[in-house]
């Protein structure tokens, strides 16, 4: 049975059913903590699920954030300092990673009990324990007329990856690795493949690799 | 052991080892197929991972299309006709959403045999096979300075979902819903789920709900 929701049914519904729906409808999202230190010297680490591919060529990512319209930590921290790690999750912090989302005075670092790893050269504290941890440098930020949420775009200058989860082709064994996905707005997964895919061509159904 | 890949090394690697490894960099993707139909009448359709939440208030989704420098029968059918769907993929069927992805002539909803579904007030077509199909309308694309990506904006006009995975929060399941997510270019996978949590607050740690 499928069950329709309408623009309007939407609309009308409860603020809290809405919000639970509308966040679950992109299917599943990915995880990274955001590590970035002001510049009074203050380490900030807040869970995000809005973190996607740009490109390859130079290497970019992008994060949304929402409107910058209260005092938002993490998006100041990196617009002042330029500086910000994303570190992917596993099934050992998750629930760490979540109550870094808190409202917290001073450093989550601290709070949650994440330890911060910092590399010579580079501004913003790592999170010790992920298996992926990319350090990223400011590139620009747009502001989305219909919502003020904001686009902010990172160029890639570090990767850091634990060995066992790289494959000879360049491709990341994202099990291997434990990386955790997250469904609206609490809900947390670990993948389980189904197989990686051939090439598509027209002239013949694609097959497991 | 950690690698260390730095800007300059991701640049001089190969190409085809620099995509695979820059592609999985964000962590898990959700999937949708988007069906669309040209002005002139033919129905397309094709896999994509950049698909995220952008506000619930209106409910807006949000698509980044590689630029728009060679043809691109979607992004150009949604310029064209204003409407678009959004698919979520199951086990059963995610080779030929895969397959969806090969440089048909004509419309890959024939090519690849996924059935199209019709829906009364309605342009584009849905997939008939899947569990969470959103029908979607064009509010506005912007064309990123840094690399001529496109980001389109989306308005959600009708939600239809299973109802086995909606539950009364207006969350839902998607490991009941047998959403599959991606990773890399190639590499589909199910979610299994560790569990949900409570709302984050500084004065009490987080607990399975």
């Amino acid at each position: 049975m499928m069950r329709h929701f309408s623009k309007s049914d939407i609309l009308e519904s409860d603020s809290f059913f809405r919000r639970n729906l509308i966040n679950c409808l992109s299917g599943y999202k990915s995880l990274n903590l955001i590590g970035t230190k002001s510049s009074e010297g203050t380490s900030n680490l807040a869970p995000f699920s809005q973190v996607f591919h740009i490109g390859a060529t130079p290497p970019l990512v992008g994060i949304l954030f929402r409107p910058h319209t209260v005092k938002r930590d993490t998006l100041e921290n990196i617009l002042d300092t330029g500086s910000f790690s994303l570190n992917q999750v596993t099934p050992a912090f998750y629930k760490q990673a979540h109550w870094a989302s808190a409202r917290w005075d001073g450093s989550e670092f601290e709070k949650t009990g994440l330890e911060e790893l910092y590399r010579e050269g580079f501004y913003a504290p790592f999170v010790k324990s992920s298996p992926l941890q990319l350090g990223c440098s400011l590139v620009e930020t747009q502001t989305l007329k219909v919502n003020e949420t904001v686009l902010l775009i990172g160029s890639i200058e570090h990767i850091y990856v634990e060995e066992k989860g790289l494959r000879t082709d360049g491709s990341l064994d994202l099990n291997i690795l434990e990386a955790v996905t997250v469904s609206g707005l609490d809900e947390y997964h670990v993948g389980k493949k189904l197989a990686r895919l051939s090439y598509a061509k027209p002239d013949r159904e694609v097959e497991e690799i």
